[in-house]
């Protein structure tokens, strides 16, 4: 049984500010968690179906969270799916570090991406194209939010998010930035080696003139027919596997 | 001023029985009222603020909708946005009907796409890859769902889908039909030539058995990392531009 004062603890990790204070954020449905069980997050909680318990006992023993038996309608209750597959975790925040980006290593840059759906999109994409570095400005999607780990589809787990001021970052960056414009050289004529930093913009604004200044190579996805752009995540996953097949 | 009688129909619209009963449907925000304005829809209502109908004036004098002065916190309250930048249409559905595929021409076929963001972003992918038909499972989420409308961009505009029964329908194509999975061709080793039908699966299920077996060619989009999927969205955007430039 999932006790009230959990019940309403996991409600309020919904909400941003609630899980900055606690540190802490809800994984839902049995791939997540299981994604999770083998993630080198630390786990505060589980509330499983005795099924889940069971199957995954050993990864219990393991990360050693505290457990509480439950069933699909109170997992349900709980959560903010409408259906849930068996499990539901508490797992501690990391904290917001940099990290280093190697010579030939590719990184995402996200300049306001707002929508979680396309956050989580761009998340477990990225994770398809073995990019594991992905930089945000701070108005991006919370990475925490439970619908962008939803939508990551368990690659929260592998791939690391950065917030910061998108500016400095690329100032020192000394890196080649590319980023899509509706006037940039076609994916596909150029050249890709080494790495770089592929800079993603916002839904509606695309990316902020300040950041296009620090674009050192403009890059356009060819259209052959009339919608006026295309989804930020699928121009992600557009680029990168331009990227990934003309090495 | 909407009327309350006016609120109570679109609300009443985002439900598909209630749709399919009235023949109507809503879109919603500016620039997509703009994108109904020129196609070839009927428009029954128009609810827009007067800076929007003031600049929509020979549009409107075109299509000759009903139309109601409206600020806008009254949009905001009728339609199903946070936020709405200037008007509110009422349109009448198309009928379900057949198009014929041509020789050269790329079409997409849709199993069961059951989330609307995913349907919406599918048809504004398209659209920019022109691709102007798509054949969907009577399962797949419903073209007229206000989320699907909104996804689009206004693409709904200009790509047409049609709800039938995939397994007869494949049977009598005569057509290559291609569809991803984990075992097929790398789609960047084919040559894509002519046209044909490009198969999307179930975001949880993928392509079902009974399709499988009338797909004629198998494809993959290679993976790099370790994410288990791509999103159904995402895979047609990657598989279309490949088709595209490829050719």
């Amino acid at each position: 049984m999932i006790s009230k004062a959990k019940i309403k603890h996991i409600r309020a990790l919904q909400v941003k500010k609630y899980r900055k204070d606690e540190q802490c954020f809800v994984v839902e449905g049995a791939k997540s968690v299981v994604e999770l069980l083998h993630s080198d997050f630390e786990i505060v909680w589980v509330g499983a179906t005795p099924e889940f318990l069971q199957q995954t006992k050993s990864l219990l023993a393991n990360k050693k969270p505290e457990v509480s038996e439950a069933t699909e309608a109170e997992l349900i209750a709980a959560g903010s799916y409408q259906t849930n597959s068996g499990a539901l975790a508490i797992a501690r925040m990391k904290p917001n570090t940099a990290f280093p980006i190697r010579d030939n290593e590719w990184a995402l840059l996200l300049d306001d991406i707002r929508d979680p759906g396309n956050l989580g999109t761009i998340i477990r994409t990225a994770d398809w194209y073995g990019v594991n570095h992905i930089i945000a400005s701070e108005a991006t999607a919370d990475f925490y939010n439970p619908k962008v780990i939803s939508a990551t589809m368990g690659s929260f787990c592998r791939v690391h998010v950065f917030y910061t001021n998108l500016l400095p970052y690329l100032q020192a960056a000394r890196k080649p930035v590319y980023g899509t414009f509706l006037e940039g050289t076609d994916v596909h004529q150029l050249h890709w080696s080494g790495g770089g930093l592929l800079v993603i913009g916002n839904e509606a604004n695309g990316i902020s003139s300040a950041i296009e200044r620090l674009v050192t190579q403009k890059i356009t996805i060819p259209r052959y027919g009339r919608a006026e752009s295309l989804n930020a995540a699928l121009a992600t996953g557009i680029v990168l596997d331009v990227i990934r097949s003309k090495k």
